[in-house]
């Protein structure tokens, strides 16, 4: 996908889902990335770490941002494991389907829908975890702790 | 998988397939990673780069690790592209089968077996990449030129 295209006035449009919209609720955000929940009703623990800009591939970012950009995955990770203690974290940049950056953050457990398969991959039976009422408050006060506080 | 079990003369054993055995043939490694070629014939360019010692999630890392293992992650990226230039680079830290430490560094290309989908999952119908025939050897000359020289 690309985020550049010409309209029917020839004038350049953006045509980028992730440049569009947020991507599903933010959670946390500051100049660099926005932390949102995707509302995945499988594996609602999912989270999707999302580049503000538009940029396509992690070394297409200057090293310094690229390292900032990683901070704000692991922190994402690690307030999901100590929140849920899950079995595994996944975490993937596919973007074929949209190439903005974007990082996917799925806490895995042994009883969900698809372990141990990748959560692309057809369903082995189990049920999607139950999360604790309060973890996307509870998330969004690591993630300040981490990060520091929200834009 | 756990790492560790008890054999039947109850000493400790490991037990993990990339604590045992290198995971494919080593391009370019040091102290704390090497990367490898899984030799996949859908998609002939893909590495894996592989934590040298057995942890199990990236926040299980000290933080100057973390950093070291991504640089490496991303170096192998950036030569894939170089020597390739693909359609996409996917990434991807699952674990789920094998908790121990290793990236998935993807050159997909818009004819691949299954592009847009992840590698995971069912073939749209294209064809597997052919590579420069010298791809494997100044891959890992990116490598050392990137990263250093190798163990």
């Amino acid at each position: 996908m690309s985020a550049i295209a010409t309209n029917c006035s020839g004038e350049t449009v953006r045509q980028c889902q992730l440049c569009e919209e947020a991507g599903g609720e933010v959670v946390w955000s500051n100049a660099l990335a926005r932390v949102v929940n995707v509302n995945d009703k499988d594996h609602p623990g999912f989270c999707r770490v999302i580049l503000q800009r538009h940029v396509r591939e992690m070394t297409d970012l200057p090293e310094h941002e690229r390292v900032e950009f990683m901070r704000v995955v692991f922190a994402v990770e690690l307030a999901q494991r100590t929140l849920l203690s899950p079995e595994k974290i996944n975490l993937a940049s596919l973007g074929n389907m949209v190439a903005h950056l974007h990082w996917h953050v799925i806490p895995r457990f042994a009883s969900d829908p698809q372990f141990p398969n990748p959560v692309w991959v057809g369903k082995t039976g189990g049920a999607a975890q139950i999360l604790p009422q309060d973890y996307w408050v509870r998330l969004r006060e690591e993630l300040i702790q981490s990060l520091g506080p929200a834009d």
